[in-house]
């Protein structure tokens, strides 16, 4: 083997599936590896409806940085923020210094898109960090709170309403679980209101829900979600969100929906990371942002830059954009990693291929669909497969077992322990005034006054 | 028997340990209960110390409290905060609406007292919530990452020392548990610092630490401490926290001590419905501001309003006041809750008497002491005493099964999954000025100006 000098630097921006498995694969390589992230810890985003929905913690699907990657010695882990890239000189400029790269992995990853209307956002939020779970359980279960409070039968109805945009995956999923939440789990846990009276909106604006997939699978998800009482529309285009109130449209049909909870989970945009690599690297961005890429994940013309996983968009052998969901950047932060070592050998590697295996999205207990290389599966045998697949890429061992526990007992019990309303003034947010508007002067103020 | 009303109304304000088992043992009786927090979960405090130090997740030690309390069909819980109480007319008032009671049931506890220096709390928070637990979480993780991006030695030095004041249980326990971070869990991880030349200080205003508890015990604490590198300085009072330093008093020597994560396990102040009890009720309170009450646990005068837990001060049969630790407050509920029951009969009972199983603290792993009625143990027995009895008195099942599978792995791994760091604007807040001070411009805005 030729001596290789070992100071390559490698830079990795952002800690997601893409990153960190660039950084795993690049552990005993010999190069220096710098990974920054703006958090402290992993998140296994596919996860992060059951901390929306109470069914886990965020300890459970997140593991530390510095935790996954203390064994290598070659890698340093930065929490910091990428506030501008230099190509020429080859630095990374960050909220604290500067960090100089011969090797820039970029993965920076999505955020939601609410399609120009972004004062949607404090009414209709959406699931992509823990802090956003964490607020979606807080409205959730505040909801069932309130309405127990509530006398109006108007208002009573707005508590109990809830309203899902967007009937993707994580659409789904949500609308999926707040179902069993209030015609299982919380069933006798109040005494003023009936649970089971809840509404559950699922709102989509193509044909059909889960629109990636296999139609027959669309299908099926939709006749399991039709019978845990999620009522799904589609065809149906969210024209306003305002005071609690949806404005939807369905051909020419309009209807106004007053619901307290409105779940986004429609649209995505690109990382501000990809906006500082079309000034200052020349990269082409699409529609929402995202950056194309050359087919070994390079931006075109720097051969040094990769954009891998959501913030890419990377056009598959067989003509269609991947989608951003983990295996794509699990696989193209390995081949990336390769990529670099053989480079280093002087070697080449061909394009990279995205090995298919499969997409599945859960419903509820019992109920999932998966679309596996051709064959079809819903019901039980999906459960077991998308149960096996994510315990299954959980980063830490210790998650694995939390998880698999904790999954268990509520496979039996449908307890769901999590459910803790939490974050600063927590009550008053339940004390609304006549539009149904969060009132702001604070519980503890109004109890000093005494 | 005779046939008693259906309708004794009995309200209950606050879901920790007294309030919770009064609820859990009234479940049978004929009598309507109501049970009020500001919280829809108990929470078990004993062990917020760890979710304070990332061991465990919120969720493991709360549990909502209509799920424990749904099987008991007489009782209604209601999220609520109280404002004010009509001992004449028998009713409570609350943020939304009041309610009428027979028995009143006050259990709303305490939370931190820095004696007259209320302008302390935001430099050194304190540990009685949630909230409270992962602002001390996110606190102690940033300054180890602060501290690996800091290259000036004295600032690095100051974001590597950790003082914890107040010399308790809570104070022990949690300056014993970042001794165990700094020095082992976190030893692999940085590649900028040496996590072990970390400084942890115990401030203690009395002579011992543990002072509640028999001396030896507290020698054996503090040996301990000492070998995991604690530094204990006792006799030591804090006369100013300012501009993150500590200024502390030992004698006549005055030393400023600069630190950026200062944490506060010193003082208890009264819940404010203390004042409410006082003003309404005739209440007399004690220096900070707990309720006297009689031998039954009520307010002098006022036979159908009891007082109990950590808000409420008792005299012991043995002439001391009983200490506000869980045990006691689970006795006092368990005893009004009978009380009421045996009014309904016409009978009564005799006073209140407190059954002491003993007291223990917990400094680390197999180190612990525990004083249960004049035996004393230390290291693994009293560690495992500790561990079974935590165990034991977390109110669900799933919770006990999850903690202890957590310690478990902890115990063999000594990792701590739960390291996160969150919480709104986490990134920004690892920004700090010249002083020290924690800057408030936004990591997004930064970023966004690219």
């Amino acid at each position: 083997m030729v001596e290789v000098a070992e100071k390559h630097r490698v830079v990795i921006v952002g800690g997601g599936f893409g990153g960190l498995y660039a950084a795993k694969e690049l552990g005993r390589a010999p190069v220096e590896v710098t990974l920054i992230d703006k958090r402290n810890f992993h998140l296994f985003q596919p996860l992060l409806y059951q901390v929306a929905t109470g069914t886990l913690s965020p300890a459970d699907i997140s593991s530390p940085l510095r935790g996954i990657l203390s064994g290598n010695k070659n890698t340093k882990v930065l929490m910091d923020e990428v506030t501008d890239i230099d190509a020429t000189q080859q630095k990374v400029m960050l909220q604290n210094g500067e960090v100089p790269y011969d090797t820039l992995i970029i993965a920076t990853g999505v955020s939601h898109h609410y399609f120009g209307n972004d004062h949607w956002k404090p009414t209709a939020p959406g699931l992509k960090t823990v802090e956003d779970a964490l607020e979606m359980r807080r409205r959730i279960f505040m909801a069932f709170e309130a309405a127990e409070k509530e006398t109006d039968p108007e208002k009573r109805k707005a508590w109990l309403t809830f309203i899902v945009v967007g009937g993707g995956p994580t659409g789904v999923e949500l609308a999926g679980a707040i179902a069993e939440l209030a015609y299982k789990t919380l069933k006798q846990d109040f005494r003023n209101i009936d649970t089971g009276a809840a509404k559950i909106l699922l709102l989509e604006g193509l044909d059909r829900i889960l629109p990636p997939y296999p139609p027959e699978l669309s299908e099926k998800a939709a006749q399991s979600l039709g019978e845990m009482g999620v009522t799904i529309c589609t065809k149906t285009l969210v024209t306003n969100i305002e005071n609690n109130v949806v404005t939807a449209k369905q051909g020419d049909q309009v209807e106004e929906i007053p619901a307290q909870t409105i779940l986004w989970a429609a649209g995505v945009k690109a990382s501000v990371v990809g906006k500082v690599l079309e000034q200052r690297a020349g990269a082409t961005l699409d529609r929402v942002g995202r950056v194309m890429v050359e087919p070994d994940l390079t931006l075109p013309n720097q051969p040094n830059i990769f954009v891998i996983g959501d913030l890419s968009v990377y056009t598959h052998q067989d003509g269609k954009p991947l989608p951003g969901v983990a295996p794509v950047a699990i696989q193209e932060g390995q081949y990336v990693a390769r990529l670099v070592r053989e480079r280093l050998l002087g070697n080449d590697l061909p394009p990279f291929r995205y090995n298919d295996m499969g997409s599945m999205a859960i419903i509820g207990q019992n109920k999932a669909v998966a679309n596996m290389g051709g064959a079809k599966f819903s019901g039980a045998p999906a459960w077991f497969l998308w149960t096996f697949a994510h315990i299954y890429y959980l980063i830490e061992f210790d998650n694995k077992l939390i998880v698999m526990l904790q999954w268990g007992w509520n496979y039996f019990t449908r307890n769901r322990g999590a459910r803790l309303i939490t974050g600063e003034g927590v009550l008053e947010q339940v004390n609304v005034d006549a539009d149904g508007n969060y009132a702001v002067a604070s519980a503890s103020q109004a109890a000093a006054k005494v």
